[in-house]
């Protein structure tokens, strides 16, 4: 996924509840779905300028929540770190000492879960 | 802290910023600072029942958005696997092996500064 795209994504992840139904819906459609304006415009019901209005307001309202409490970054921040002890866990796997490979095992499985949170 | 004032804080934490600037400063000075109605009221020079309405206000819009959002509920996630990180790593730092605890050392720094984030 190309950054700008992972971006609206998240954006939708984190913000998309805070929308209106109708700006949430034409901007997932855009972003996940990949529909073009008339084809969204046809299956929301709203007229093509419409659409483009929705998107572009969704965008702007959570673009500036994000600014304001920078939750998207902070978590990030956080994924970045979990994946920074994946290489050191894979290297404890193949150690010599059984309950150094079983603890590896251990943390490295709540370290992939913790990835899907 | 007790149970409710830690809610209040982290619901400060992140969604303070989405507030108004008065919900926000009334919010902060009754969770963060702990100062009376009238104490705030004086301070930030709107009345008792003022103070009062945006201390509601700020509250009921911030559950609002995390009940809507769930971003704390993920957060907390996260923060409690990070810690579940702390007990393996520090049994590692033990560890017969001298690459296993450096490893571990390394990855107890990561967890740590992952905790403040």
């Amino acid at each position: 996924m190309e950054e700008g795209r992972l971006m609206q994504s998240m954006l939708l992840d984190f913000y998309g509840e805070l929308l209106t139904d109708k700006q949430r819906e034409c901007y997932d459609l855009h972003v996940n779905e990949d529909l073009s304006l008339s084809e969204i415009a046809e299956q929301s019901g709203v007229s093509r300028q419409g659409v483009w209005d929705n998107i572009r307001r969704a965008e702007a309202a959570m673009r500036e929540m994000e600014e304001k409490t920078g939750l998207i970054r902070r978590f990030t921040q956080i994924r970045r770190g979990l994946e920074s002890l994946q290489a050191p866990l894979r290297e404890l796997a193949r150690s010599e000492e059984e309950r150094a490979r079983e603890l590896a095992r251990e943390m490295s499985e709540t370290v992939d879960a913790l990835l899907n949170v």
